[in-house]
């Protein structure tokens, strides 16, 4: 039997667009001589379908596209991703399947039993857990299908207060009853640079556990903030990697089923570099965001600091230099340094660039506000005026020339409050929301791997705000490495504060940034959607009560 | 055995001030010589503490606190709220529990079986549903403790694609197996303007089918978007209303057990007005945002129209004429009859105004931004330019006054996005977003049903932007009723667009508002957090994927 894995990028409920990549990886498969040809979780949807799941009219296109998938499946067998619906007169309406489809038939559904809801994940808002397990025999073979978090009932968590043992079932357990000869483990997993070594180990685990392989499929692409890195694995049946497809792109890749479960020598996997995965998930995160909302252009104000020389680096190889659109705003307090280290990049990337004073606004604003403010002298005010006005300026731009603004923040401000609302937090995507400070400076590195693209003294000189005369970010933070390693511990671990340590940090510190952490949640809650690319990104990932003391 | 039932207002982790109020309610049971004192769920840490649950540090102060309760508890037991740790190697790490506590010990534990992951609430993200069931035995009396949703294994959804039956255990129906004397049912269940008689119904249901009475103990108050009612019900055992608690007001009641279980003579309870209840409800929830952010004083931009209007009406009754603060700010497109509208009200309400023109910085940002647009014709970007300049200066008086800007956007511009990002849409709390806008008629008639308050101009002229000369809502929208039928049937009931009708209803209209819906999730992303008042609210209850096509 002769099997095929197709990693593809799938977009939410364009049903006509996923049963195309669809078709075109049967034919290719059929080419190939595949039997079966394996897709990823929701591969019919596309993954996260969110709310959408709770309306009947999207779950009958589901069921309509899982149809014509069968029909399109003549002399080859397919498993693809649907939700269907619970037959049970109790329960969650749906299930989350994997479905053999054939000759206009569905031959085998496997509903998936364990259904992460933490995190970014809510799939029991949804779902019905299956209770029941079976193999797919097919051609002679055992197939146990299981769907992503099936395979997780064991994990490693960063916040060690979660359980390794997060389901009272195992999957695999019932499923080895039946004496499968292979997994298939079909999954829509996102990106996390922490993550890719545990999620190998996971799969590499179970085939050495059941000692059969683990063919596991996995999509690819972003949808909004999730960046799904495919890099789907076939694992023989002593758990070595046979072979790994690669991240971030579509591939289909075909194999004897035999000669896995005979054994056949991997090709093995090497570990990537964080920095290099990171650097392709955001070009990836970007180029989908654009190409599934329809949109071509960008936007940014350019500041020649690091934050939006990095971002627009990343914009115009994700959609073209001529797709980018740069926006130099100086003000009375600007760096001289500030507009020529902008001209200097925006000329290198070959991108277009304005430059508009924000003088005339700030003094018109300073003007109709005197009266107002008569009494009361120069604050934090008058920093948040300029940052918005620049935020009215990039808006007005995006409105009239059909741009989306991107957001330059990154996630060490974002988590301490260092930003203003309707101000520089504006956007429609955050590329950055999950960089902390520290990395990005690794990515700038990164990027200027071969050649000097972002200016020397864009990365070497101290980050500023530039809203006041001589600010540095230091006036109001601790340096960049003391911040993120308190931020990574409170955020990503949960550590309790006491036990948040490393070099240079105090106790004072630490209830200082949690404060700001703390305090500050208003001002995430209308964020932008933040690419995703950690374990715990600001989003939908964390959700803090806005009124709450602690 | 006497009972006292608390309905109290906690804050979320605010264990000091959520112990000083049981605290409070302890002595003051003992002195109406109460045996039991029941608080409703989660009272320790207060409702819903959401990602906080993930924190060992917040679980250990829970214990702590539950910890003093119990010694507190003299003489008298009282049944509190927590989460607790899950003891097992396997599930989620905690439980959703109802404590009996006295003299320093804790008497009996009950854990949630049913966990509501659906809409706002998202139980099982934390918590492990209890597998086991047991009544407690406390003086003579056999107890049935549930928690919330415990009951509600059969329920009514608004879309009814969702089943009846929802899980696929019964938590009465094992606790009935113990022969119980009464049904506890300690709850956190937020307002819903449509739930009130359904959530009656399920008590009544469940203390007639099993002819016991049921006691439920519902918190009160708002935690940032979630308002709850309070409204307490004691029902005998024939499943009439013995005692309904007040709505939206603390309050603490006793009764002997005895009594209601021989069926003694109810009071009932009368159905309320609707409009009645919301507006309560909006009241609340401005009320407790601030109270509980610890901040007084709140400001907006009055703009003449019968949002605003409404708004700063409520603003005034919840937090004071002297700590609401009204910003009119005219241009060169606003009509000389939403000047004196807006003073007439201020006036009225003994409210402080400002009024700032706006022609100085929109000529400022049309200077500026001349070179960049030319060859451009004057669009939409020129509203928005106008609703963000708004915004600037709103928020400048945030920032230099420490108010909070309370957003005036009602839940029909929100659903079509009829609305301007970082302007009109800004604030950080969106009072209006989850009613309609032929609901805000309603709620400006009740709050005049006395005397004319919101001057009757603002009520009846042609709702209008006023960004452009002679605009009206009517211009891109359709007539109110119409529009807001279409998205109640949409929104609410997810009902699919060709089953979508009603008077004046076609099928085109249907299709443009749909559109118009789903083409601006990315808009309602970043808006504030809205006061829900409905049973599907734009926020955390709704959750649409950005980059979907559907």
């Amino acid at each position: 039997m002769k099997i095929a894995v197709a990693q593809l990028n799938y977009h939410i409920g364009n049903f006509e667009k996923n049963s195309e990549l669809i078709f075109n990886a049967v034919d290719r498969a059929k080419k190939e001589e595949a039997d079966l040809v394996v897709f990823s979780e929701l591969s019919v949807p596309g993954y996260p379908p969110l709310d959408l799941l709770d309306r009947i009219d999207f779950i009958e296109r589901c069921a309509a596209t899982v149809n014509e998938i069968a029909k399109y499946c003549k002399g080859i067998t397919a498993i693809i991703g649907s939700p269907t619906i619970n037959p049970n007169s109790e329960g969650k309406k749906l299930y989350n399947s994997a479905l053999a489809v054939s000759e206009g038939r569905i031959l085998f559904t496997a509903n998936k039993a364990l259904l992460p809801t933490y995190d970014i994940f809510d799939e029991y808002r949804y779902f019905e857990p299956a209770k029941e397990f079976a193999v797919f025999d097919f051609m002679g073979y055992r197939l146990a299908i299981t769907i992503c978090e099936d395979l997780w009932d064991e994990q490693d968590f960063d916040n060690e207060f979660e359980k390794r043992r997060l389901y009272t079932v195992s999957p695999m357990e019932e499923l080895a009853k039946e004496k499968p000869d292979m997994i298939i483990n079909i999954s829509a997993s996102p990106f996390s640079h922490s993550k890719t070594n545990i999620k190998k180990g996971i799969f590499k685990g179970k085939a050495e556990k059941y000692g059969i392989p683990v063919i596991n499929v996995n999509q690819t692409g972003a949808n909004t903030e999730l960046i799904f890195d495919g890099a789907s694995m076939i694992i023989n049946n002593r758990g070595e990697v046979w072979k790994r497809l690669p991240f971030f792109e579509e591939s289909l890749v075909t194999f004897h089923a035999g000669d896995l479960i005979a054994g056949s020598e991997a090709e093995g996997d090497t570990d990537r570099d964080p920095v290099e995965l990171i650097h392709k998930a955001l070009i990836t995160g970007i180029r989908d965001y654009f190409a599934k909302t329809g949109l071509k252009k960008c936007i940014l104000g350019l500041s020649g600091g690091i934050d939006s020389a990095l971002c627009l680096t990343l914009a115009a190889e994700a959609l073209g230099p001529e797709n980018a659109r740069a926006v130099l705003m100086p003000s009375r307090y600007s760096s001289t340094h500030s507009v020529s280290d902008a001209i200097e990049l925006a000329e290198k990337l070959g991108v277009a660039y304005d430059i508009v004073n924000i003088e005339k606004p700030f003094t018109a604003f300073t003007d109709i506000l005197g009266p107002v403010f008569k009494g009361w002298g120069n604050d934090v005010t008058e920093e948040n005026i300029q940052a918005r006005i620049r935020a009215v300026i990039l808006m007005a731009l995006s409105n009239k020339f059909g741009c989306i603004l991107l957001n330059t923040s990154n996630k060490s401000e974002a988590a301490v409050g260092y930003g203003t609302l309707y101000g520089d937090m504006a956007g429609g995507l955050s590329v950055l929301g999950d960089v902390y400070k520290t990395e990005i400076y690794k990515l700038a590195q990164y990027i200027n791997r071969k050649s000097e693209i972002i200016p020397k003294n864009t990365i070497t000189k101290p980050p500023s705000a530039e809203l006041r005369p001589d600010q540095v970010d230091t006036d109001s933070l601790p340096d960049y490495r003391i911040l993120d390693a308190i931020l990574y511990q409170y955020i990503e671990q949960q550590k309790p504060p006491h036990r948040i340590t490393g070099d240079n940090i105090d106790q004072e510190t630490v209830r200082n940034v949690i404060r700001m952490i703390n305090t500050n949640e208003y001002k995430r809650y209308q964020a932008p959607p933040v690419l995703r690319i950690s374990s715990k990104s600001f989003g939908d990932g964390r959700r803090m009560p806005l009124v709450a003391r602690y």
